[in-house]
This record gives structure tokens, sequence and C-alpha cells, in this order.
């Protein structure tokens, strides 16, 4: 039985608007994602969800800065009490290679701070989004505290997800970096090395970014090449960490149109990194949205392939926490996930 | 007679749409501003304008990077080459202290150059921006060749405006800074030193980031405090240029509110400030947003403040261009220009 966390209280960012090639519309990233999967799992016969135990803001502070937390708990008040409605979304951001105050300060306007701190017009915040995005975490810390407690495998649902959120900006509908928190987690309890192996179609800019200086977490991700897909300033090859980090990321992006045959290659090449570096937890970075279907990505897999993903990755034979990223085709997404939990099953 | 330029050529970047408050709406810059003025100064009198010299694409290089005037140049072709109908307007840009992959290259997904080159969601590309862009550019440098012909005054009707358009970005519905080019052509044509003095309601990012190193253009701004305004992320008192241009920088933010009482004050010093550094020839950044009615601003300028704008201006005894940049009270923008055009005379 797999142990897995998930919190209904994760469904209260809702209701948000992005921009999405030129219009503005309802947010890919909704709450009926969580639920798609809560179905599928008990379709599948997995128990009820744990509930997230609370760890407090105390633990955020390890991989996000303190404005920047600071910053998100207050953002939607401070929306209000600029006299707005709605969705808060930045519409005006500091100019690629020109002047940026900082820091910012409560004196700035909202809009600058939202320019600040996010970096797409696609992850508005609105009244329920701190109360989602902590409990999101609190959820994988839960998982990595039960790893940390000898189970071999869990699942944290995680939802808003995590990976494009950095140390000090959120984006691409992320908040906190879950999987981020919960890889520092374990390093806490006692793993000298963590991985995170990220196989969303998206690359994870937000955890590269966390740990592009730390050799103790190791970064691997494949996804969509940066040329061609978001979030498209950073995932490229040659991009391998800096200082102590020199060497522990591994971007490994593919074309659109990749399939499994194309898949299972760098897969493996991720595999033989991982084991390498030496880490004794994994942590997994699960989008399912390099699924055939999936309305905004360009991959090819079948969802028999995620079956296979989950059989690949156990071969680590490490603790493995699965922590839910991305996948929107939303009548679909539960049981691709499903399918690669049964595959790290040992 | 003052001789103003124009050409009906720069009303082609019309139809498109921009982010505002949460909505997207038809743009506020829109090709009717032009239409306002010119008849306002039909009305008062002034001739019919000039059309603009063609001084093709190399002076444009004098104040933008390459890369960025070819992106310009085929933003559109490549955005409907990608599939895509409508305004071209990123969604995603580069985090704020994150990681930006450098250069952009034809390679890099239209949304990655969008998002690299543009710093707001305010300034689509439609079909007929770069000729409207170029022709706006046009109108500036002509102006140019009228001071260093011995025209002792002269009005750019530029549109769209410029004063947010840096070296290498554009935004705040500006693409070539055109008051920076003009500028730059008066130094060409002997003048050791040039003055800009921006009295848009906005700070003028761009033409501060252009000539932020140099000593021989002064840039002075009388602006809303960016603390509570457009373009939030410069424009502080604090900013006085660095290395040949340290000191040649002034900028005067002043609160919302402010009518001509609290103007006034800062416009003496920014003339006491434009004599000492001595420059012989003088460019305006001519916006009226600071008008009490502006729909989108927070000054309260009354119309009848505008000729005494221009009286000011006048005492510097310089050649003087006049380059329109905001004001979007389409009714009433053509009055105060030609007021400040007024008080500028002899």
């Amino acid at each position: 039985m797999i142990p897995w966390i998930f919190s209904p209280l994760q469904r209260s960012h809702a209701g948000g608007e992005e921009l999405n090639r030129g219009s503005i519309v309802p947010c890919h990233e909704c709450p009926e994602r969580a639920d798609f999967i809560t179905a599928a799992l008990r379709d599948q016969g997995f128990a009820e969800p744990l509930a997230p135990r609370d760890h407090g803001e105390q633990p955020l502070l390890a991989c996000h800065d303190a404005d920047f937390v600071a910053f998100l708990k207050t953002a939607y008040a401070d929306w209000r009490a600029s006299g707005r409605e709605g969705s808060a979304l930045p519409f005006t951001f500091p100019a690629s290679g020109g002047m940026a105050r900082r820091p910012m300060t409560p004196q700035n306007s909202i809009f600058a701070r939202l320019g600040h701190y996010c970096f797409d017009v696609g992850t508005p915040i609105v009244g329920g989004t701190w109360e989602a995005a902590y409990w999101s975490a609190q959820t994988a810390l839960t998982g990595a505290d039960l790893l940390a407690e000898g189970v071999p495998l869990a699942f944290a649902l995680c939802r808003p997800p995590g990976h494009h959120a950095g140390r000090g900006y959120y984006g691409g509908y992320c908040f906190f970096n879950n999987a981020a928190l919960a890889a520092e987690s374990l390093r806490q309890a006692g793993h000298a090395k963590v991985a995170i192996l990220d196989v969303d179609y998206h690359h994870g800019n937000g955890t590269q970014d966390i740990f592009w200086q730390r050799g103790d977490v190791f970064y691997g991700s494949i996804h969509a090449e940066p040329l061609t897909d978001f979030p498209y300033f950073c995932g490229y090859a040659d991009e391998t960490g800096a200082g102590d980090g020199a060497g522990a990321t591994l971007n490994l992006p593919l074309p659109r149109g990749t399939d499994w045959q194309g898949y299972q290659p760098a897969l493996e090449q991720m595999l033989a990194a991982t084991k390498a570096h030496g880490a004794t937890a994994l942590v997994v970075s699960l989008g399912v949205d390099t699924w055939y279907g999936d309305p905004i990505s360009g991959f090819a897999l079948q969802t028999e392939d995620f079956a296979a993903m989950g059989q690949h990755l156990a071969l680590l034979g490490l603790p493995t926490l699965v922590v839910m990223e991305g996948g929107y085709a939303v009548a679909d997404v539960g049981k691709n996930v499903a399918n690669v939990l049964r595959g790290l099953e040992p």
C-alpha cells in the first residue's frame, strides 16, 4: 500500500485567470486536477489520503527568501487593499538587462511587487492562494517525514505544483517549490545526498535555481527543449551547476514529439548520473504532461509508458517520494499518475 | 510658425490589445491620439505637417542594439509564422534575479523573444508596428535635422512614443526611443552637449538606460513617484548616472496629485541643472498625461499650465525639438500640446 498525502485546503487556489496566447482564460491549473488524481487512486485501490502535518512556515525559508514568503502571504490582501478585485496578475516586469530597483518594500505598488516576484502572466494570486500553496508545501514536507520514518515509497499530491518556483520568484502555476522543500527536509533528516529527478514536460527552473550551487542535492531533468518550450530562459544541456554544485545539475532537453523510444535512453542516462552522485533518497518531480494527450504540451508518452517510467525509477532502489507537478488533461491525468506509482512499487 | 513633422504611416500600429488591470482591452495608445493633436494644431493655425525624411535604419543603431532592431523588424512575421493571429504579446519573462539565457536567436520561440525584448504586457506588436515605429523614429530624426539646419523650435509628432524603449528593450507603448535618436543626431550634428528633458507623467526608463553612462547627453525627468507608478523599477531620485554619465541623469519624482504649484519648482530645478550641464540643444520628451483629466495618470495640471511649462522651457534659450510621448485623454491631448508649443515660441 503506497501512502499518499493530500489536503482539501489545497483546492483553495481556485477561480483564477491566466493570460494564454493573447486571451485571459480560466486557469489550466485548476483544483479539479487533484480531484481526478484522487478518483483514479481510489479506483485503483489506494487507501484514503493522509492529511498533511503542519510544519509551520519555518521550513519554507530553507528554500525561499524571507521577503518572498512574506510577499506571498499578504499579496492578495494587498491587491484588494489597492482597490482591485479578481485575480492578482502582474503586467509589467523589470526589463531584461535593464535597471531593476531592489529590494521591494511594502511601500512599492502591488504591481511592482507582482512584477518583481512573478515571471509570467499565467500564475494569478486569488483569495485562497496562500492557503493552498502553504498546504501543498506541507503535503510535500509530510511526504519527506514518511521517508525519514522508514516508508520506502510515498506520494505527495501537491497542488498547486512547485518546480517553477525559485528561491525568490514564483510563476508557471507554482508558488512554493514542494520538491525542493522535501529534498531539503530529507537532507536535514540525515541523508547526506538527495536527488530530485524531474520528469515534468517543462524544465524545473525553480528547482535548478534553488540547488544550482549545491552539490548535496542532485537535480536531473528531462524536459522539452527550452528553445521551443516554457520556461524558455533556462534548461539547456550545458547548464550543469556552479560552485559546490558544479556537475550536480543535469538537463536533458528533448524535442517535441518525443515518445517512449526517445524518452527511455534519457531516463537511463539520468538514472546513471543519479547513481554516480550517490544520493540515498529520491524525490521525483512528477509531471504527467508528457502524455500524448496533454493540451499544452508536446511529448507523446502513452499511458502504459508511465508504468515503465516508474519501473525504471525503482531501479535506483532508493526511498522515494513522488511529488506532483504538472499534467493538464484532467480526465486522464490520474491514471498516468497511478501507473507511475504502481511501477515504482517494489 | 512652428514647423512640425508627422507621417500617416505612423498610424499603422493599430488594432492591438493590451493587458490592463486583469483584462485584455484595446490599446490606450491608439492612432487617434495623433489625429486629435493634428486637429488641434490645425485649429490653432499651425501649418500642415512636414513629411519625415527617410534616414534608413542606420541611425536606429546609435541608440539600439542591432539584434533588438532585427527582432522588431520581423517580430510580427515570426509571430504569424508560428501559427498565431492577433496581437503579439509576451506572457513569460526572465525571472527577476533568475537565470536568463542570452542572446536570443531566431531559433528561440517567438514567446521567448517577446519576453526577452519586452518588459510588459501592454505593448502589442501587430502587422503595422514596424512601419509606424520606423516612421515615428524618422519623424524625430527629421526634427533634429531641422534644428541642425537652424530652425529654433520644431515639433516631432512621434507616435508610437519612445521614452520607455531602452537600448535593447521595448515596452510601455514604446518601440524606438525617438527622443534619444534625436538627441544623438544633434550630437552628431555638432552639439557637444545635448539635454533631454522629460515631462511625461511616467519616468523615461528607456532614455535613462541609453544615456546612463554618457556625460554628453543630460537626461532630466519629472515624473510620478516610481513607488506608486509605472515603470516602477527605476526613476528614483538617487539614480544620477554612472561612469562618464555620473551626474548627468536627474530624476525628480513627485507624488500623485501634484498640481502646477508642486510641479513648477521641480521644473525650475531641472532647468537650472540643464544650464549647469551646458547643453547647446534641447529635446523635450513631451507627455501631456500630467493633465488632470488623463485616464491612466495622477497629476493635476490644467490646460493653461502647459503654456506656462512651455514658457519655462523657453527660458533656456536653446534650439528645441519637442518630441511627443504620452497623453491618453484623446479629445483634450491636442490642446495641451499646442499650449506647450505656443509657450515655447520666442
